[in-house]
């Protein structure tokens, strides 16, 4: 489908829709309804069970979006978080260069300077995309964070966070203290980051307030334990740097032993790259050859970064490969900063009296966009039915329940629908319209089982207290007690976790 | 425990902290560590199977945090979400007035004029609380909220939400459309909210960005269905207003059925106000002699307040009942207002062809003060144990695994801590120190069972495939087969939720 379409199908279903919609919407803000709301926290769920659950000494913490000046200003973002921005002294619209430039430059402007892009503006005679109007400005850095003042004085100012790593760099040292002294030391944060963009499009692809599931893990860049054999062999869809500079975007087969062996990668980084990758095949459930690993070069990536892989998917709706989320390798940038900028040396001593400043592996993705992915690749028309193919696991509501006649079904039903609810199974009672209406409006919303109650099901026989349980893909039905409803479905719901032991 | 005691047991424990520590803090922001975290999200998953169970038509929505000032100025907020701010023009100390005022005047300056308090503050020769000095300015009007510059024009201001509900307002029209097309419907939000308190104080209790739990329910004036007969006969721990004004704060022992016959209650807010006061006697499990119910008067209470109690809790770390939650009649005015400022009607026809603008009943409380609530009545000091006496389901931590000895049974211990995991259960494995140690822990951090791998549970016996079982209260240990205890936990995490059929 494409973009609008999409769009249109998620409004409709209650998934999401502008926030402030009756005001006109706001750019840049979504709201999500009952059911995007649910899979919004299942995928966030999954991306913790799959990521945290990589260690015992991996934690969540839920630190404050807002920060203190002094904290942007050490990380750098006060400086440098910014985009060059172009205005149209006509209509007043204002474009980021590299949206501007896009037909004449499509490899982006990262790495220009501001005077080198009104250069290029100048000489190629560019107009503006809204009104035609040559008459565009010289472009300027523009800060994307929103600034605010804090407390009464008029002389506090605050920041509400660009990214949720920093919360969790801020929480390094309390962390060490808390938990075992040890490295590898991981704290995950799935939280609001907020950036003022100056063309917020692709719906849930360029928000201004979006959340992002990530985790950082500090380790002692001598020694990094990990199971390195458990992957070793896993075959990763690769973009190097080096072949797009040579100018190929081909996505070439590799596995993760070899792009130690023979890509100079070093373990620790592999391992975590090959295990991202996972995520958005195993966990999320996109189809491999809609997805690549693709390397950024020198230029393109921030110059703390050492290494960065984005794990991209090729989405219908958005015309291509987009970043979904990202394996940072950041070295000690960020502790280093902070120890700076706080005072307080972040340095540890580790158990035999060395001293180290840890390193940083970032670990990130965006839930609303994985979201928005989950509805590009898994939602479609199969016929003339409309199918959400959603894994069981992240499935906003794990089944239907429904009573055939509601009138002679309806108290067995409910009874049955709070009794899952009651086990923490996420169930939707439903019993307005034909059966066959109502497992339409499941296979919408991406429900993989339903549930129907019928005469059998009250009356003593063979199929006394069973019902009819209906899947969504295969459209199988077959009669199954109630006594196994529930074990059955807690099954279902489980995620998947790596293996550890 | 006092304020200061309790909040550095949470520091150590990793519970939470200010945020930014290492810059020095942030005044009137935390965060959250891993057992925080995790408590705070059990609370609000407790608090939505308590309150959004109590309907099939009450739904969870996921909005942003961010309101176009169209929005606010609809609502009310830019032009009276304001409290009175004295300052010291000798140190340039803010204060709000009714802190400035507290001993001449504890009931507080609702419902005075700014003229009013200053006559008050210059009659009574009130001083600077922090240097002494008699210069004090003139009360002004502080709005409190949030607000900044959105998109790149400088043309654009948005707010911080101040609460939540005005999200769900917002979202009426949609979930009406997406929903039944029938009243009562329930909007719930578990989301952010930012006030610029003046003084931020008592750690969770005046925080600058917070936590809401709110449930709005909109219905039809003249008709809401509801089970009353099933909370007629609850004892509330009620204080009126009258009562009140004749100076009186005694409790008064009375049934919900009470409040309605002879107590000038509608039955919809009573049979509201007695299960919102369940949920924290029964669901957190507050002692009831510690909770009340506390009508506010015409003058205490916003104006489109029809009714309006707080619930409030008596904590010995805040020196007295402080307010965990409320149930307010807010009326159309919600309604009514957003359709006025959006030029959108906003009342629905209803199956029968009756066109009404539908009544608000907010149900709202706050996650963060009820972790803290949950800390001043239920941790303390045993003997010479820390005990923190949470309730099974909202424990960071359900279950503590432990190897007897590490070297003989830490893979046993760490297969079942993943298999649990697997099965949702939230368990922390852990072989450091003695056991003693390890159940002094677990008992501090509120764990309620503690589950040890012994040599008994490795070995061919009547033991074999057994493991320690240990109860954090009663400390009784019992001998448990390994696959009973997924069921058996899974049992122990499951929240309480209203009876419906």
């Amino acid at each position: 489908m494409k973009s609008d379409e999409l769009f249109a199908l998620l409004r409709r279903r209650g998934v999401l829709w502008p926030t402030a919609e009756i005001y006109g919407g706001a750019q840049g803000l979504y709201d999500y309804g009952p059911l995007g709301a649910a899979l919004k926290r299942r995928v966030e769920q999954a991306w913790t069970a799959w990521f945290v659950g990589l260690s015992h000494d991996y934690y969540v913490i839920d630190p404050a979006e807002i920060l203190p000046e002094a904290v942007v200003r050490a990380s750098g973002h006060l400086e440098n978080f910014t985009d060059p921005e172009v205005s149209c002294e006509n209509c007043h619209s204002a474009f980021r260069a590299d949206t501007i430039l896009e037909k004449i430059r499509p490899e982006g402007v990262d790495g220009l300077t501001t005077a080198e892009i009104a250069e290029i503006v100048h000489a190629r005679g560019v107009k503006c995309p809204n009104c035609g109007s040559p008459a565009l400005s010289v472009p300027r850095p523009f800060n994307l964070m929103f600034g605010f003042d804090f407390g009464v004085t008029g002389r506090e100012r605050v920041y509400l966070r660009p990214e949720t790593a920093q919360s969790s760099y801020l929480a390094f040292p309390r962390m060490w203290d808390v938990g075992r002294r040890a490295l590898p030391l991981g704290i995950a944060v799935v939280g609001k980051a907020y950036r003022n963009e100056i063309a917020p499009r692709q719906v849930l692809f360029r928000m201004r307030a979006f959340t992002q599931s990530e985790l950082q893990i500090f380790f002692d860049p001598e020694h990094f334990p990990l199971p390195f054999e458990r992957l070793r062999d896993e075959t990763l869809p690769v973009v190097r740097a080096a072949q797009r500079l040579a100018g190929s975007e081909n996505v070439e087969l590799t596995t993760a032993g070899d792009l130690v062996s023979s890509g100079g990668l070093p373990e620790f980084y592999a391992f975590h790259l090959a295990h991202s990758y996972r995520f958005f095949r195993d966990v999320l459930g996109f189809p491999a050859r809609r997805l690549r690993l693709l390397e950024k070069s020198d230029q393109e990536r921030a110059f703390y970064n050492r290494i960065q892989f984005d794990i991209e998917a090729d989405l219908e709706s958005l015309g291509g490969f987009r970043e979904l989320g990202a394996v940072h390798y950041r070295g000690d940038y960020d502790l280093g900063r902070h120890g700076q900028g706080s005072g307080r040396d972040l340095a540890v001593t580790l158990t035999g009296g060395r001293t180290v400043l840890p390193h940083v592996l970032e670990l990130t993705s965006g839930p609303d966009r994985s979201l928005w992915a989950l509805a590009d690749l898994h939602l479609g028309h199969d016929g003339d039915r409309t199918v959400w193919h959603l894994p069981a696991y992240l499935a906003p509501v794990l089944a239907g329940v429904f009573p055939l006649i509601p009138k002679a079904h309806a108290a067995y039903a409910l009874h049955l629908a709070d009794d899952l609810a009651a086990a923490g199974i996420p169930v939707q009672y439903d019993d307005a319209g034909t059966i066959g209406k109502r497992y339409a409006r499941m296979d919408e919303a991406g429900t993989p089982f339903c549930v129907t109650v019928d005469g059998e099901t009250l009356t003593e026989g063979p199929n006394r207290d069973t019902v009819t349980l209906r899947e969504r893909d295969s459209r199988s039905q077959s009669r199954v007690p109630v006594a196994d409803l529930g074990g059955r479905l807690a099954t279902a719901a489980r995620f998947p976790r790596p293996s550890r032991t």
